[in-house]
């Protein structure tokens, strides 16, 4: 009974007045045996509140057809708009479009353009289709299918009486674009206010200085809203906007913005989807420079950020990953006398191994790094997270500094790449 | 009506035979912005898995007196087992704890024990204690108190009927120390069952196919249980087998792994958290080989997944990111008119790029990879995806494939570094 005076209770109070409230329902028994995160519902969540729907639950079911089914009789109860993540995938495992069709008593229907995909798909591949794979392209009767641009597995949207079932993917790298190209659009049709979001991305100070610096401007905010968020070693500020449909968010957002890079100035590197690598890159290409890497400890971790964006090979000329002394002899020209002398990880080494890198690729900028990852190779004087950081350009201007990093191996280089990084886009910018 | 059926057909599956049956909830509006990922379900749902008691549900709600009480009244409905994360804290928004409380028909009373350690922790900190500070030393009446061993906030147990309440921090740092020492130990004095998993680590065959030939297999589980799951290019088998304390599940899962491997031979690569890179370095380093990589369009991204596991520098001799064509001939020896007749990506190209990274190196073993990882740079008889791996030995031994990869840039990217480490895997197995 107690469920029961529950649930009015739960109608009356989300539904009072208010446009659409949803909850997330994650379908995977690997979810419940920890294998993964949930990390779906971290994205939805944000993209949701930036639309400004009212996200209230996260519920989280194996893939089992009574308690999937259990669960959306919860949901309907108490929200609008039902997003599942999830159990579309052939296997057997699988059965959120089955149970969402079982539960409003719709139909499972082929859907032909997604037959089509699907086998293009296999062929494109050169893999022979199975007989499970064609599951996929079945959906409940009525359903808007949502095309899959990376996987095998189409989205749906469900529309059924005053309620929205969105049936998402649960690879983030399916489940994203398809919600920004689909969902994001079709939500908003039905949305009368327009909601605006700028992300700061900021390197190179601390959550608290931050937050001391603007800490006015938090304490102030109503409409734009402000969101900082502390990232492995990044930080972002979220500057979100709401207006009538026929207004500019971006209008209330550009003073606000304004006073903030007054205050932070450029930790700033760039904004929303901006990483640093693609900042590096732009800036290079921008001014046809071009860039080389020497890599000792981060194992060739800079030149894959670097590559891993489009029109990189504009800039990028060569990486070298001199991981043995050796190489760093032949290929960099390291003298003998200086790794024995000083060692491996050493400002002097450092330096050598920028020029060397320069100098070999006669790239107009460089970048040279020699570290202790760790887990072993530390010593009382050169301890594990000790890196030389070395940049410079053809013109003989040179930084090279060093770093006690934190953390265990992959941080370490992790975190000495983003400094190295940065330390490149100050270069470029004549920052300091 | 439906919901209530709902329940009751929920009690009757989750309560039948079983022993205890548990929901995780999460307590914080920070969780439903996606300001944070749950990562605390994540951990208990592994820790829960491991103590061998089946977790139902994970479930997030915000900080709302109303909200929270109903999703206990949804829990208390089809779980034994409640766990509570978040809402301890000082502010009006912590009320985890109030709501069970008022849910329970319990009274809140305070803890002196935990009144004496909160003033001793804001002494220690030369801090003056504020009023509402004190909220986190009450707790509902007949509570098992929990000890917080880095933050301010306790936790509790309280045992209500046929229920347990397990009310733990947010905070991981805190929640974490407090499940270990405290709440296993009670757990698994309540517990009769023994539950070991071990998870089989699979590449280079589509989760379809996979399912295919272990189909009656994955019909006819019960204990040991086997869950597929499917990466973003891998796959892997999670066996999980449930035994009384005094068995060994092991000897439950080996005679099953066993007639999975027999089924999916060589794909399997390794087991828990072995991967690709891990593998292929530990194969190495027991038969003291050394490995060197030249790569393209790969940017590194291979040298980076071999030095990011520890001990990677007695096997990984040097990488070089031969991006540009004047690098791949100074560097690997490719030759001009390789280059002009036949291009970068191209089978030629490959087999010099490898034959010259032996040469210049001296390594045991040796990559190339070289291909368009888009999105520009296709041409129609060369589209973006088109990528040659070579692989190959000092002692003259060669294998040069190409590949159709589908995707974007990094997927591409990724998919080439991973066919790379699979095929070394193989070659150092002797494997087709």
């Amino acid at each position: 009974m107690i469920t029961n005076t529950g649930y009015e209770t739960v109608s009356q109070l989300t539904l009072g007045g208010l446009r659409m409230n949803a909850e997330i329902i994650g379908v995977g028994t690997e979810l419940l045996l920890g294998q993964i995160a949930n990390t779906d519902a971290q994205y939805l969540s944000q993209k949701l509140s930036q639309l400004g729907i009212n996200l209230f639950y996260h519920t989280v079911v194996g893939d089992n057809m009574i308690r999937v089914k259990q669960a959306l009789a919860i949901a309907i109860e108490r929200v609008d708009l039902i997003i599942t993540t999830g159990g579309l995938g052939p296997t057997m495992d699988d059965l959120t479009k089955e149970a969402i069709a079982e539960f409003l008593g719709l139909r499972l229907i082929a859907h032909q353009p997604s037959i089509d995909a699907l086998e293009a798909f296999f062929v494109k591949r050169g893999r022979t289709i199975s007989k499970n794979n064609y599951k996929q392209a079945y959906f409940p009767e009525g359903s808007i299918v949502l095309p899959n641009s990376v996987g095998t597995a189409p989205g749906a949207i469900v529309e059924h009486n005053d309620k929205v079932f969105v049936i998402l993917p649960g690879p983030p790298r399916e489940l994203q674009p398809m919600f920004e190209n689909h969902v994001i659009p079709y939500l908003e049709a039905k949305s009368d206010e327009k909601i605006v979001s700028k992300v700061l991305k900021i390197y190179g100070i601390g959550e608290s200085v931050m937050e001391e610096k603007i800490q006015d401007i938090l304490a102030n905010q109503s409409n734009p809203t402000i969101a900082p968020l502390a990232g492995d070693s990044e930080l972002t500020l979220r500057i979100t906007a709401k207006t009538p449909r026929n207004h500019d968010p971006l209008a209330l957002i550009q003073p606000l913005e304004n006073r903030i890079r007054e205050r932070l100035g450029d930790v700033i590197y760039g904004v929303n989807d901006d990483t640093l690598e693609s900042v590096v890159v732009s800036l290079l290409t921008r001014s046809s420079k071009t860039i080389a890497i020497a890599e000792s400890c981060t194992g060739g971790l800079i030149a894959r950020r670097i590559t891993s964006i489009p029109g990189a090979s504009t800039a990028f000329v060569e990486g070298m990953v001199t991981y043995s002394n050796q190489s760093k002899i032949e290929r960099l020209g390291v003298s003998k006398d200086t790794l024995n002398k000083y060692g491996a990880v050493s400002y002097e080494t450092a330096t050598e191994m920028l020029k060397g890198i320069l100098k070999a690729t006669g790239a107009d900028v460089g970048i040279a790094v020699t570290g202790i990852a760790g887990p072993g190779g530390g010593t009382p004087d050169k301890p594990v997270g000790l890196v030389y950081i070395a940049i410079g350009d053809k013109n003989g201007y040179m930084k090279v500094q060093d770093y006690n990093l934190l953390g265990e191996r992959t941080r370490v280089q992790q975190t000495a790449s983003s400094i190295a990084l940065d330390s490149v886009r100050r270069m470029l910018l004549n920052i300091d």
